[in-house]
């Protein structure tokens, strides 16, 4: 029999919701823009079986991909499971089969070698191909229109290392996309990779270096010429694994990097600059982008450890006040000799889950959409805690002008994270609107909402209920009718 | 655009759903029976799209069919459209073409002469067919286990009316599904016809008779020898539908018949008898069975109107309790020339959408099962109106002892008609399981409920927590998987 734990991760509004749906047509409030022809994906964490040891954090759920296409004011909503070999394995066992978050001690023996996959961090469309990723495991293919799974990749054989990153970034002056791995080795190694793949799907190069320690390498940027990394010290060792301890655990004492990595074939360890800073956490990126010699990379940066489910290494207590994230801008001078990266505070607003017009990513660019945890704005839940924090606003940072725009989405709700659609393939930076997913918490139901971009502040245009209630969502990504030819041939 | 009306049909928890959806194993408190093998249909009705006319009543949705699949002590769901033929024009057009329920003066000239059905009254099973039924149009066969629709059938070409009724019998001793259909040849008309189809599906036998008036046939029972009518004068004109009034209002200065008509071909008109009684409203029979010359009809009956929504043809206003329904015996002697039929209330519980344990359709029996509205059972909703009652109770009643019991399922949730569930071919009656859907209606969200049928006052001995919010819903069936070999065949 299938019951889940009445622990805070799998009761209240975390109850497991678990489905597959379809809904032909979104019941909606307001007005969806008619010019708007593609789709929205997104993927939440949802264990399908009650963990095998208990209990578990949200980020080993597996993964379930929504896809929301609007066309003539319309919207479809679809999910499926991301069907991982994971997914698959369990799903013939009918229970879990494998353990902790990262940490393959704890598996069932018969899964032993099997890939730990879940898929349940994003779903990033590129060249007609939809990917479910997870970073610990290589990129799962899926069908963009019907949300079937093929199956994990390694690019014709081409991908030698066993992982590919959550947060690939496509160049808009190639339309390559960039993603790298760490862990590539194996578990734990400090081994990382960095590959571009072709429209067509093909691998292009890959570069092959170490970090400086291992730690959770989750996002990146990039520039016309250059890879940019964050290094925080989100670490582990065999010894937190054999202990049964999280897979991560934040180490104060290490200091940060920001790498520099020469987006090109040949390009070896030795190409790469590592630039030191003072301890603190990352883990997304904004954007980054070059200006003559100059390297900037935009980030959410918080003074000490923002995830409470991997705790201090060293014992201290998660502090919240200090997990609070701000946009912040790390600076290098390519030119230069300095060993250190120049940081600068932009904005004071807490700010998390950050997303930019994509036509822009890796270069020089004005705004930022994000989530903002507004302090001042109440919370309002009858039945206790919301898992230690309600992101309830919607955020937006103007870099040209410092302004900020901000929408509270109300007491009981929590939002994920925006994503940009353009107005048109060619309309200016921002010229288009936001499409976020807002879980009404006490409701046990979701709705899908739609602000022009530039006027987030004014509320949302549009907003179609969801009838089936989504949990705490990870990132996604819109692909155009035009990008995504699928789509039209579908419909 | 779709924008469903902000009226109490389409609001609160009556907000549209409109979800196909699949749960591959419900997390469920307590425990599910191993030795349950077989599945739960029922049906919601569920407007596809915003009605054409503005607002509408839940009977004119279109019919949504849900699946509890019951095995190994799992429960899986899944819920699909009945893709009537109105519903795939519908869909075909992105909006509503079909008007008002029951009245094709309302419909878009487009659809004329098509088929109006929803089948969102009954979700059916005979034959290995699953049927999704609604009264004014023929049955819809869908496959019972995609639930994908087939559908309408005549019975190759030998049903001659243009009706089957929303709630056949099967006679356990024949395996014969038993139906009829009313308004056959046509809306409005007081043409009958009564059909027994055959386990393979073969239409074995019509008899074509009248109504004293036309009037709502919604339900009817079966005993050994004949098949037995109320008729209570729920009653329409062409005039109503001319004035675009509801379809059906309550006429409260006709007389009501009990009608029993020889279940064999041949029968004519001639050989029905139509006893008659004091004017009343009845809609579902409970049961009917023969003792001697005696035929006994058990069925719940109010002393007026039951539908608000189907209001008094002379203007009198609702009257609440007038409405209350209790278990009633009609009775008549075949041997004796009485025209009229005896009444006997049974039970004091309001009590309606009975069940009993099919395996004794049409014979003596002892259990009726129901949905009761307990009056001294408070319901707290914090957003208004429950739109007119909400049905708070399961509800027994013993026919051999009198005893009634009673589970109150508290005061924001509401259940829909109980099911029962042998725990065997040949247990004793009574030994096996309830199984019924409860809507949590400020959580918009539904539990499956499991009793021990006959201590159904214990409380549920199992909840499957369904992460689609149901609606309110009409009738639904068990199968066995011994009865439904696709069921098997398919695991």
């Amino acid at each position: 029999m299938t019951t889940f734990p009445q622990t805070p991760s799998f009761t209240g509004f975390n109850t497991p919701s678990r489905v597959e749906a379809d809904v032909n047509d979104l019941n909606v409030e307001g007005a969806v823009p008619r010019e708007i022809d593609g789709a929205f994906y997104r993927v939440q964490p949802e264990h399908q079986f009650p963990p095998k040891l208990g209990d578990d954090i949200a980020f080993n759920g597996d993964g379930l991909i929504s896809m929301f296409r609007i066309k003539d004011g319309k919207i479809a909503f679809k999910q499926r499971w991301a069907k991982t070999d994971k997914w698959k394995l369990e799903n013939e066992a009918g229970k879990a089969l494998f353990g902790a978050y990262r940490n393959p001690l704890t598996d069932d023996p018969s899964v032993k070698g099997q890939i730990r996959g879940t898929a349940n961090t994003n779903a990033y469309i590129h060249g007609g191909r939809l990917y479910a990723l997870k970073e610990d495991s290589p990129a799962l293919v899926m069908d963009p229109v019907s949300l079937e799974t093929d199956g994990y990749t390694n690019f014709d054989g081409k991908m030698k290392g066993e992982t590919f990153t959550a947060h690939p970034k496509t160049d808009p002056a190639t339309g390559n996309m960039c993603g790298f791995g760490y862990a590539s080795k194996g578990v734990l190694t400090n081994d990382m990779t960095y590959y571009e793949v072709s429209p067509a799907g093909d691998l292009l190069f890959d570069i092959w270096f170490e970090t400086p320690y291992y730690c959770m390498m989750h996002d990146f940027a990039i520039t016309e010429d250059y890879a940019v990394f964050s290094v925080a010290p989100i670490t582990s060792s065999w010894e937190r694994l054999e202990k049964g301890l999280p897979h991560f655990g934040f180490d104060t004492k290490q200091p940060t990097y920001m790498a520099v990595v020469p987006r090109k074939a040949g390009t070896t360890a030795e190409d790469i600059r590592w630039f030191k800073g003072e301890n603190c956490f990352t883990a997304h990126v904004i954007n980054a982008y070059q200006e003559g010699s100059k390297v900037f990379l935009d980030l959410p940066v918080a003074e000490n450890n923002f995830f409470p489910f991997f705790p201090d290494i060293d014992g201290a207590p998660f502090n919240p006040d200090q997990a609070k994230t701000y946009i912040t801008r790390w600076s290098v001078d390519m030119s230069q000799n300095s060993e250190d990266y120049q940081t600068q505070r932009l904005s004071d607003m807490i700010f998390e889950f950050p997303k930019v017009d994509d036509r822009f990513t890796g270069q020089k660019y004005r705004y930022s959409w994000g989530v903002v945890i507004d302090p001042e704005k109440p919370v309002e839940l009858k039945g206790g805690s919301a898992g230690g924090f309600v992101m309830n606003t919607l955020g937006m940072y103007d870099h040209e002008t410092g302004k900020e725009q901000k929408y509270w989405v109300g007491p009981v709700s929590s939002i994920q994270e925006p994503c940009f659609i353009p107005r048109s393939k060619d309309a200016v930076e921002g010229d288009g609107w936001i499409v976020m997913v807002c879980n009404r918490l006490e409701d046990h139901s979701s709705d899908l909402l739609l602000f022009d971009a530039l006027n987030i502040e004014n509320g949302p245009i549009a907003s179609a209920n969801i009838p089936v209630r989504l949990r705490f969502g990870l990132h996604g990504n819109w692909a155009s009718a035009a990008d995504l030819t699928v789509l039209e041939q579908a419909a």
